[in-house]
């Protein structure tokens, strides 16, 4: 059993503000109001595929305190904490460097933490094809999602071939589209969403890196002799913040011969937005949405209001707004304008 | 010195929630931003009037402790508590029953706590000439402000005469009136905002209450031998409720021969609402008016946000919208329809 999960839970998430703050992102918050925090849902929902003891977390040093609080069953020294946030490339380098020396032969499924999937079974087993694909061979697999919708907010996967539930070659992966774009993406059918879940080989990863990634690759190569020893904070701390600032995606994924998809209908979403967030919450007939207490609407339409269990809300005469409030932080936004609440709360 | 002045400090606001609540009504709140609750600034209007130790004020026992911290230079004795609030005549019965054991030819201003004035030293002059009055003659005086618009939220104090400044006649006191009348009123000349300040001498008005409140007087006589001993607190929780639930205006001012009003333009207001708040605070050239710490707009006009100094708040694309935060409540409403807010909050 050399399968080991990596979860990503650096990101501030700042497009959920002010529910998602820089100092409780979002995968560590009940955003669906179930009980469970994003990321204990993702650990949840790859609890079929190793043992907690194999489960690995990268995320901020001031997050290190919120992983061990929400994922008890993982080991204290499996929680990685970035000293600063480079993106993934460094982030998901550093994992794998520190896994090798662990477990050479390791097959590594790397996640974010902050996805939702309602369609845990048939996850399970997209992941569990693609371990056994990765064991086998040199190969990093990407999960595709078949689009249910023509989707202009995430980036595509170009697949070779239109199948499910199977591995096909990667054409190519594409930016975030146009809506037309979208729209014909979906009508090709060789066309999945990423969503951003890998699954390979360690060695495989680190060759890729070492080819693509060299900078990052030399970085991580000076800082292995410190890994699973007391220098490794120290020269972690050192070494880390000064790897390339650079998306997995930009610095393997795109220039790789060796990449896969298998894609499947997970009904996955990134929640990476308010209005993603509202397609997986219950409406009421006037189109509303209510996550929190005492919430109380009068002539509203689709408005997605979100609050602390115990704030006693009235809200009157809006229609497609966003009512958020959380802490010492309120948001009231049109849905239309999310995109740019990001710069609202900045 | 025979002056007293009585502040009425029992209400709970509830036009403005929630800002304002049963637990912190709004005369104990700075709502202006500036620096001094209502009934702070009430206090301060008045402090010309007469020395700290011949302020009274009457509020509900749950808003004793409030009142003594707010207003630490009135003698805890004459913060009177009301077991249960009866409406302003019973009040302004314990209130007056009580002074006159003290001082049986004190000459006594009543007030709200909750109101504003602008023009303080203009209403220091229109108290101080109503008080003069009193002193002499036996009559009930009201304090009439000049409109500056014509508000259906108001009562009107029809004058005999049309002037300012002086003492004159009521001829009959008005209920809140339509557009139409209020226009009416204005033009004529002849007619005042009630502002719900009284102005009498002790024996005055114990005399028409007990002319034409029988029963409120009556328990006051029985409650009369225990004033100002130990027996008070339990006498009066047993007697107070008994009262008739009544306004000093049904029960004595509609009623009473003796009534003159003087009437001034003294920029004054009840605060009463969302509305009458919204005009006494700067716009900003978009119409908006803000209280409260870090409140960032976009593309909103005509909007009143009011939220607590610590919030960070952003609110976009509202044309005419109330937003007001306040500990665990939040309020998003139009403007007009505020005059719901009591039944939303309920």
């Amino acid at each position: 059993m050399n399968t080991h999960v990596v979860i990503m839970a650096g990101g501030i998430g700042s497009r959920l503000w002010p529910l998602s703050t820089p100092e409780v992102p979002k995968q560590f918050i009940d955003v669906l109001g179930v009980g469970r925090s994003l990321i204990q849902l993702t650990a949840d929902r790859f609890a079929p595929v190793c043992a907690p003891d194999h489960f690995w977390v990268v995320t901020g040093e001031r997050y290190a305190a919120l992983v061990r609080e929400q994922l008890p069953q993982i080991p204290e020294d499996q929680i990685l904490c970035e000293p600063e946030g480079r993106n993934t490339a460094p982030c998901i380098a550093y994992a794998s460097w520190k896994i090798r020396k662990k477990d050479p032969e390791a097959n590594i499924v790397v996640t974010p933490a902050d996805a939702l999937v309602l369609k845990t079974a048939e996850f399970a087993d997209t992941i569990s094809k693609a371990l056994s694909f990765t064991q086998e061979r040199d190969a990093i697999v990407t999960v595709g999602i078949t689009p249910s919708r023509p989707e202009t907010g995430y980036g595509y996967i170009h697949a070779a071939e239109a199948l499910q539930g199977q591995l096909v070659k990667v054409s190519e992966f594409k930016e975030k589209p146009d809506l037309d774009t979208a729209i014909s993406y979906m009508e090709d059918g060789h066309y999945f969403w990423n969503a951003g879940i890998f699954v390979w080989n360690v060695n495989t990863i680190i060759r890729e890196l070492s080819a693509y990634a060299p900078q990052i690759a030399a970085v991580m190569d000076e800082l292995e002799p410190a890994l699973l020893t007391e220098k490794e904070t120290p020269e972690l701390r050192r070494l880390f913040p000064t790897c390339e600032k650079i998306s997995i995606d930009y610095a393997v994924m795109e220039k790789s011969r060796y990449i896969y998809v298998i894609a499947e209908d997970l009904a996955w979403s990134d929640l990476g937005s308010w209005g993603s967030l509202q397609t997986h919450l219950k409406a009421d007939e006037e189109g509303n949405t209510v996550v929190g207490g005492d919430v109380r609407l009068f002539d509203c339409q689709n408005c997605l209001v979100h609050t602390a269990s115990e704030k006693t809300v009235v809200v009157e005469g809006l229609d497609g707004y966003i009512v958020a409030e959380s802490k010492d932080r309120l948001l009231v936004c049109r849905l239309s304008e999310e995109q740019h609440i990001k710069e609202f709360s900045a």
